[in-house]
């Protein structure tokens, strides 16, 4: 028999747990029981704190979005050109991802088998459409190469930021290590790598 | 009881159904009755034609290495300046990659449980140095914008290429889609969107 510990977890301490877990079995393959065992509490008590897993996801989820639509009510991505509108967001998309890196791996993994799940890639695509749009009107500004193609390009630049969370791992927390990535994501993606 | 048609299977196109399996479940949650069932012949039928299914692993995983790694054999990848070199090879890996889509794809999920997996692994991590050192001497030919990060790009570079397996889906195989994707790839890459 497990030893049980106190139940001394907060809802977002639980919730780290849950993330840490979906991310390493996936979301369907994790049961309330796998969620018990890594917490190191009964599921009596995770049910304490939460209806089930689907809760858990949804929190989780949630707590991606918010970051990232917290992205698009920032100065820099609602004042100024398209172009450098674009610029802000996403530099602060891939800043975002990776200072909230399970909750957005977790939201970038998600297949859509459940009304949770389904929300989620939803309000994903939604981000995605907002971005879209920003492409289209710097397009059309003149300020982004006339042979791209906004689609594409869309496709391409989500593509690049979202790749980071198959390997960053941030060490010791050092933000300079994020920074030089977004600042990398930024010059290859508007700049290009040729001189 | 299911009608088990007869074996009509070229080693080649029992590998077609069977990456197709490995895709949609997983290489780990694929058993050799979902191989025989996907195939609609029986186990021993498929055990006329390999080992088992880390044999159909290996068939299909040098497939995607083959046509990657074919790619730095070519007059384009091997002769000229750096930087040209390295932008051929993007666009061809670009390529390669739509034109063996099944097969790329399985060799990007594989996860490293078998000797099979270990080794596309390895071998994944060799293409990547190559281009990797493509990328230094372009660097050092001062062909590369100077703030680039060699390692950093190689990642950024895979990383948008890679994710084209995500969303590219052949439409009755006109040659001319996957076209327009690669140069979407080499413009953003080496030119970036910014007029």
């Amino acid at each position: 028999m497990t030893m049980a510990k106190r139940d001394t977890y907060t809802p977002e301490s639980l919730l780290a747990v849950a993330v840490q877990v979906f991310n390493e079995r996936g979301y369907d393959g994790t049961s309330m029981e796998h969620l018990s065992k890594a917490a190191g509490i009964s599921k009596s008590s995770i049910y304490h704190h939460v209806k089930g897993k689907e809760e858990l996801l949804r929190l989780a989820i949630a707590r991606a979005l918010d970051g990232l639509f917290g992205i698009l009510q920032e100065p820099g991505a609602a004042e100024g050109r398209a172009v450098d509108r674009l610029e802000h967001v996403t530099r602060r998309t891939a800043e975002v991802l990776m200072a909230e890196l399970p909750y957005v791996t977790l939201l970038l993994r998600v297949r859509g088998n459940t009304d949770t799940e389904r929300w989620a890639m939803e309000r994903r695509r939604e981000f995605d459409q907002e971005v879209a749009e920003l492409l289209k009107q710097a397009s059309a500004d003149g300020d982004l190469r006339a042979d791209v193609d906004v689609r594409l390009a869309t496709r391409l630049l989500f593509g690049m930021i979202n790749s980071i969370v198959e390997w960053y791992r941030p060490h010791n927390g050092v933000a300079s290590e994020g920074e030089q990535v977004a600042d990398a994501v930024v010059r290859m993606a508007f700049a290009g790598l040729r001189t």
